[in-house]
């Protein structure tokens, strides 16, 4: 279990998955953020997912809030809570009760690191990152912690992240913000395709640093604390994909060239997500018809005999057929443990970039045995 | 290399992958397909898939339909050609120009089961399935074999298989029938989501059997006929995932109460397709939470509170959350060798069943070293 506590009311933004089954956690949340109620408090435990829990899941939800409001002296309606674990079972309120005021008695500025190894669940080691920079007179600092490892997929905020800043910066502004950074970041990254019932990005913006408070997005001050933030989402989204379950190598696929960004998207993101692209990987098998076949059924629109593929800027395809590399020369490349792949379809200046890893024996064992 | 080949001049009816990348004997075939000359021959090699090798490619199989032809005393345009195996290289034409004599001496009426093993990859045994009935005042038989293993996905008739029959029909009434029987076979089974480049289901049809030509789809002979095609189509079809590569277990999806038969087929194919919950079959794992999910991000609309979840008749979830059956139970089910999965969205009357296998270390193990 994990606490973030801020000293004072902050601005929060939050995406959540758009998978129609939704945990009571993610309801509360999204409820959350409809309200307007500035934040003071996340609490996420791991281990249970608190989906497909019915009414009693989200009073469970609303429960472990209350209880956390009281440990924090906080009304309830400023704590967030998020879950991460197995689906379809309850919250164990006994374990939540007990924990909660340990927590909070456990609260500490140094305790990110902690927290971050409080919310995995496969994941081999915690992820964060940060940003620390000048702007608006002022220093500011961006924090962020974040947990993959499985059921990692786009269209959202993959899994669990938490970003903090003690920027003075709206809600609207640090939304803006985050739905900017997410694209390519957490929504460019994959694992296993498999989307997930509990994603949820948060960002709390606390206003401690003491600059003029940003209102709006577009601004000098906003479009460093952007980048900034868009650093520190990029980061932890790699450090998702590299912690992969079983993952071995860590794979950027570009693809470039494209009638357009959305379809450069489909075309990347159905190559990330190939399970056959992602065992030969595994294997250092280089077999590049699997990349060719994958975006040839991703909806994306080209012409095959344009078609161009590049491992770490070697060409192996030229023209939608071999461009003579030596199969040696591309197992090399493959055999790194971080490498990029870049397909060019000569049809568009449509271009983008998904982060994947590959697919091990160890995934299967890891997922066949979860819950058990 | 296996050599189909009709007495007589045949109607022949043709399904191909929509992957965008299309293998230069699918061209090929396409093209026969539009001429509407009827076929005396199919040609099919395994090992190589003649994919991704542009002009050279199409100029390799439109000659070794010419020395199919020329060892069957045929016109070129009368043989159709099938490849199946690694994308990206060329056609051994010295392999084909040596085989291709010989597979033409060895042609016999007993032949069907040594062809069935000529177009085997990763298949660990032939597909053969057959079926005769009387119709029309004619005995008839419809024979089919297929090959599968991996690459095998939704959208087309998976992989290779080809049917024959010596009833007397037309084309048109033929092609009908294929485009029938493909929607809940070939085109209802995954093993791994991926799309081949070489997918093609070829229905060829002599008239031997003397029966009045059916000339198109609709009467008592077509339906009777229809059935017995369909059924054909579906064993071959489930003899594919029975033996994906690395399965343990055949599982049917079928998702009912959808608000279209459409949303059905996303959502039972979203599931039939989901690595996790594949992973979790492989381990006799009662992870139903990971339906749940697969059928949430699926695009099917439905209300998650209502859905029920089913194991071989017992009931996992109810209204969208456990309904108390033990993990034991689930859990016994799931050891099954086959199994059906039911997922009723309580939304209309839309229903389709998908069939599917799990996934396990194995399956990682095949396809990490496939090419070399």
């Amino acid at each position: 279990m994990a606490l973030i506590v801020s000293d004072t009311p902050a601005a929060m933004a939050g995406v959540f998955t758009r998978n129609r089954v939704r945990a009571a956690p993610v309801r509360l949340c999204a409820e959350r953020l409809a309200s307007g109620v500035p934040a003071r408090a996340i609490l996420v435990n791991s281990g249970c997912a608190n989906a497909c829990t019915g009414e009693r899941g989200l009073s469970d939800a609303k429960r472990s809030a209350e209880m956390a409001a009281a440990a924090l002296g906080l009304s309830p309606a400023e704590v967030w809570v998020c879950s991460t674990g197995t689906i379809g079972r309850h919250l164990p309120m006994d374990l939540l009760e007990a924990g909660i005021p340990k927590a909070a008695a456990a609260l500490s500025r140094e305790g990110g690191e902690d927290a971050a190894g409080a919310i995995m669940t496969t994941d081999t080691r915690p992820k964060t990152a940060s940003a620390v920079f000048n702007a608006g007179g002022a220093k500011i600092t961006i924090a962020g912690m974040a947990k993959g490892a499985g059921m990692i997929a786009p269209n959202m905020a993959t899994m669990l992240a938490f970003l903090t800043t003690d920027a003075a910066i709206s809600r609207e502004a640090l939304s803006v913000c985050l739905a900017k950074g997410v694209e390519s970041s957490f929504n460019a990254i994959t694992v296993d395709g498999d989307q997930s019932t509990n994603d949820t990005l948060l960002f709390m913006a606390n206003g401690a640093a003491g600059n003029p408070l940003v209102e709006r997005g577009g601004g000098a001050f906003w479009r460093i604390f952007r980048d900034a933030a868009r650093d520190v989402m990029k980061r932890l989204a790699l450090m998702i994909v590299a912690d992969g379950e079983g993952a071995t190598r860590l794979v950027s696929v570009t693809v470039k060239g494209a009638r357009s960004r959305a379809d450069a998207r489909k075309a990347a993101m159905s190559a990330a997500n190939s399970l056959l692209v992602k065992t030969s990987w595994f294997g250092a098998d280089p077999n590049w018809g699997r990349l060719a076949a994958a975006v040839g059924y991703s909806g994306a629109e080209f012409d095959p005999e344009l078609m161009d593929i590049f491992y770490d800027g070697l060409q192996a395809v030229k023209n939608g057929m071999s461009a003579g590399l030596p199969e040696a020369a591309v197992r090399e490349v493959i055999l790194k443990p971080q490498f990029a792949v870049t397909i060019d379809l000569h049809r568009g200046n449509g271009a983008f970039t998904a982060h994947t890893c590959d697919c091990s024996e160890e995934y299967v064992r890891i997922n066949a045995s979860y819950m058990t």
